[in-house]
């Protein structure tokens, strides 16, 4: 299967039927969400993530929950519980407050469930063409016979489908460029090894994997020529939350004078938040990392740190690629403008 | 059983009888090496790793290898596979190096197994001594209250006893100064997480766990106050080759103002390297990346990178913790001083 048919709604039964990310590369198993519990469950386990596929599937979880509910209370609680699955991607709360928007409170719930399934398609196709035109701002960029360094999984997979990050490679790969990638594994969850990997290589884009503490050695041996990677929030200065690993790349790019790019949807910046300092970052379970494969890596009794997020400052991006083009700094600037609508 | 005795030589049945470190923490498996092939294989595959520990395992080794020859030229042989088994750490050809010197060739085997037995307890038993003089050198840099981050594992186990990096952190900690440590867990082969994680939590100091990936998000906090850790290999100049991860540790602490220390014996430095960029950097299999625990965690026909080691450029240590000192900048003066048997 290829990535894009990774989250797939069924509106006659009302499920979401999602490709579960956990199993990857072993098993392309489904996971059918037909409650928002279950719905709920597939965000925090991580069967879906990244930021814009959360937002997607958070979407049709919102005409799950329309369907579910008993009346506007009830619909009220559901959203809440979506919203709050997860903390740091802001595609979530953005996507149910699309939702809320819309909302009219009074009129019949299937009459709501109709106008959110609408919106759920419309996001869902919004997030594939602004990934596809990502891709293309980004593609210009890439250089033939570069080298570019990924972290973690900012692919079709983490998307409604196509990609940010792995859309730019992937669109760069498309027109013709000779490129090759080298994926960071990316612990705890090994996003890169696990899911970049897999769709890399279905793509025929040649591909490594790089264990995350490689990264200095790779870029002090002049591997790389470029840096991307996706973004689970953006604040109004530019600073970048994304997947734990994230900065520490953005700083040994800047030491070895590698170009570090951000490649994501508009709908990922939250112009609500001044910088990333005030960006709420996920902590996990201490065992996604002390546990692996089934198996016990640590002592006993030791435990572990596991911030799933950290953020990027704004001074170490060269750009942010969005579908409306490349923001450069001073980002507060390009940001403000591209929110507002003005061409760059 | 406490670190320390996981080297054993048995001189009566000529057994090195190791700690397999590769089943720890989960099991304590000792290893019984009866000849020089086993031994290579103990030190290929990791089960004694560590610069001075596989140093003190070699030099046991030859002790093993005078027995096992035949004659001189066989001797000789044997001798090379070991200083062969890994390319990066010196004390592996600097032990070696020690037997070949005091070898006279032509004399009875036996008499050579006796002169080499005194000279491995010899260098054994001064690891030992050297790694609690840098302990007690080092633990004047570690303040009450400190956080200490090390990467990989420089304990008791990756040397003949007590540690290097390990050692300043316990003499700290002996010598009553409240302190904490952040173990990078090390990825491929987690010694962070399995063996640092293992020793610290046997000697009662509190240790917590983080992916190699978290420490720009660590020091970015203040988390941590004080980098240490070990060296396989020093330059004449001060660079240092360390396990992988090492060089971006280092970077990220001078990003970040935590001054960042690395704790060898004089063992570790080979003067005859002018600087780092000439030292041996192992490659390793891909599959050490690729399978944990039994399970391929990639998909099938993507290759990993496995460079086991990275070098630390001498500008980005504060300092070289050995058993004669702390030698400070320009390094190339302080280690010719140090070398030269001069006070520093």
């Amino acid at each position: 299967m290829m990535p894009g048919s990774h989250i797939v709604f069924h509106p006659g039964s009302m499920v979401l039927d999602l490709l579960d990310q956990r199993a990857l590369p072993g098993e392309e198993k489904r996971l059918q969400c037909a409650d928002v519990a279950s719905l709920v469950f597939a965000i925090k386990s991580m069967a879906v993530r990244g930021a814009p596929a959360i937002g997607v599937a958070a979407a049709y979880g919102c005409v799950i929950a329309a369907n579910e509910a008993k009346d506007d209370a009830g619909l009220a609680g559901l959203l809440a519980e979506i919203e709050k699955a997860r903390p740091t991607a802001v595609n979530l709360a953005w996507a149910v407050g699309r939702m809320k928007a819309i909302w009219q409170r009074g009129a019949p719930l299937e009459q709501t469930r109709e106008k959110f399934l609408a919106e759920a398609v419309a996001i869902h196709e919004a997030d594939i063409a602004a990934c596809e035109a990502i891709g293309r701002n980004g593609a210009a960029l890439i250089d033939d016979g570069d080298c570019i360094l990924t972290h973690c999984n900012a692919g079709a997979l983490a998307t409604g489908g196509y990609g940010t990050a792995l859309g730019v490679i992937r669109a760069a790969f498309e027109a013709g460029k000779k490129i090759s990638v080298i994926a960071d594994e990316t612990r705890p969850l090994l996003q890169g090894a696990r899911l970049s990997a897999y769709e890399l290589a279905k793509l025929g884009i040649p591909v490594k994997i790089a264990c995350d503490n490689a990264c200095a050695l790779i870029m002090g041996r002049g591997m790389v020529q470029k840096v991307v990677v996706g973004a689970d929030r953006i604040a109004a200065n530019g600073d970048v939350a994304n997947k734990i690993g994230t900065c520490g790349v953005a700083v040994l790019a800047r030491h070895f004078g590698v170009p570090f790019y951000v490649a994501a949807p508009l709908s990922t910046i939250d112009a609500s938040i001044e910088n990333g300092g005030d960006i709420p970052i996920e902590s996990r379970a201490a065992d996604e990392v002390c546990v692996i494969n089934g198996k016990r890596i640590t002592p006993q009794g030791v435990d572990a740190l596991n911030f799933a997020f950290d953020v990027t400052p704004a001074n170490l991006v060269a750009g942010i690629i969005t579908e409306r083009g490349i923001l450069k700094p001073p980002y507060r600037q390009s940001i403000a403008r591209v929110l507002n609508g003005d061409a760059r």
